[in-house]
């Protein structure tokens, strides 16, 4: 717990092995894989799913499955990008609306993201952060009044700028919340100054995640419209 | 070397240990330590310093001088930041004017530049990056036609903005230099987006420099005159 007057740290890891774990203890960790583990993983809480659970094996997610009533589960996530055999749902969070989702309870694996999640088990208090909710996740952190380390997911172990700019936006937000509440390290205030570039008119960031590395494969494999979708800035109020 | 109509690599490494030595080999590296050591050597060399010798330790220093005649060389570079003991120049760029290093070889150690410009040996190619030579630079290494590899110094092992800052500058020289030829990694383009939205006004880079990480070091020792030398841009068209 931070004292009432001190100013509260906040950095940006761009991968989730760049950072010294004992940093997590005590901390709030926020976790960025917004193409599109935690834009998915929002969009299914907001629509009403019970619970989300992330698992980093497939074979792990079949195990966990087989403790729920079959009309109470789902399986969803991806390997490649694409949809898991045997599984009700891929990693698009076009498909997690209300009327697939509510009162389920979600079994989740992705390639990036659940790694990333699993990654930040230290921390006090681990929270699901992405474009669709970059405010609301931010005033989250900032009432928790604990460092705060922010954790981009990247992709196959490369830095990713699609997570580094959503990382920006929440950083840029908790300027908002609480400016001047906070200690900005160099990489949070790198990637806030990426993210006030690229948002500074509409599209560009559309086209930021496009030319980004976790965009890139996703529009090989023709995801466009969950790339639009991932961009969109505070749809949802859900902090998973 | 890169095939004629194939796009050229280039990516940026946040510290010198993020680098895949692998990606070295055949490789142009473009080396910055802004605050202050790539700032300092540039300068040296600018107003006529014969060479710069980079060395890791100060023991070193003093028995590479020996092999000099004594009017022949300088001994620069800092611990802490300042000047270390029987050296003739410390780290300041300002110091290194053409009536003290003209034709002189200068035996240079600083904690974090020198041991980046070390961590780069094995490219084919290492070229010594700042802002006051950051066109020069950026048509340097074009001209070399191989992938690029730009590695930031950093601070202690940690992350420096300044030093991603001026990785950006080189990214936005490259493109002005030759766009279209090349093929930007996600840290490059991220570095570049950084730069742009601190170079839209003047001084702004001044203040970025003094909010990072090196910037906050030099402001604790009074060096503010180096930081506003360090973050101008294109003073010299020398290359080291």
């Amino acid at each position: 717990m931070i004292h009432h007057d001190s100013p509260i740290p906040v950095d940006v890891s761009f991968l989730p092995t760049a950072i010294d774990p004992s940093r997590l203890t005590g901390a709030v960790a926020i976790v960025i894989d917004v193409l599109r583990a935690s834009t998915t993983i929002v969009h299914a809480l907001a629509h009403g799913a019970r619970a989300v659970i992330p698992v980093l094996e497939v074979e792990e997610a079949m195990q966990c499955a087989a403790q729920f009533e079959r009309n109470e589960r789902l399986l969803g996530g991806e390997r490649q990008g694409e949809l898991i055999p045997g599984f009700d749902l891929d990693n698009s969070p076009l498909k997690y609306s209300g009327d697939v989702v509510r009162d389920k309870t979600v079994i989740f694996t992705t390639t990036n993201g659940t790694r990333a999640l699993l990654s930040a088990a230290l921390a006090d208090l681990i929270l699901v952060g992405a474009m669709v909710n970059c405010h609301a996740v931010a005033k989250a952190a900032y009432e928790a009044r604990k460092p705060i380390q922010i954790l981009c997911a990247g992709t196959e172990g490369k830095i990713s700028a699609e997570d580094v700019f959503t990382a920006g936006a929440i950083v840029a937000g908790l300027q908002q919340v609480a400016s001047g509440h906070f200690e900005f390290g160099d990489a949070a205030i790198l990637a806030r100054d990426g993210y006030l570039h690229r948002s500074q008119e509409p599209n560009t960031l559309v086209a930021a995640f496009c030319e980004s590395r976790g965009g890139r494969n996703l529009l090989e494999l023709g995801f466009i419209h969950d790339i639009e979708r991932s961009a969109m800035s505070d749809l949802f109020s859900v902090v998973p």
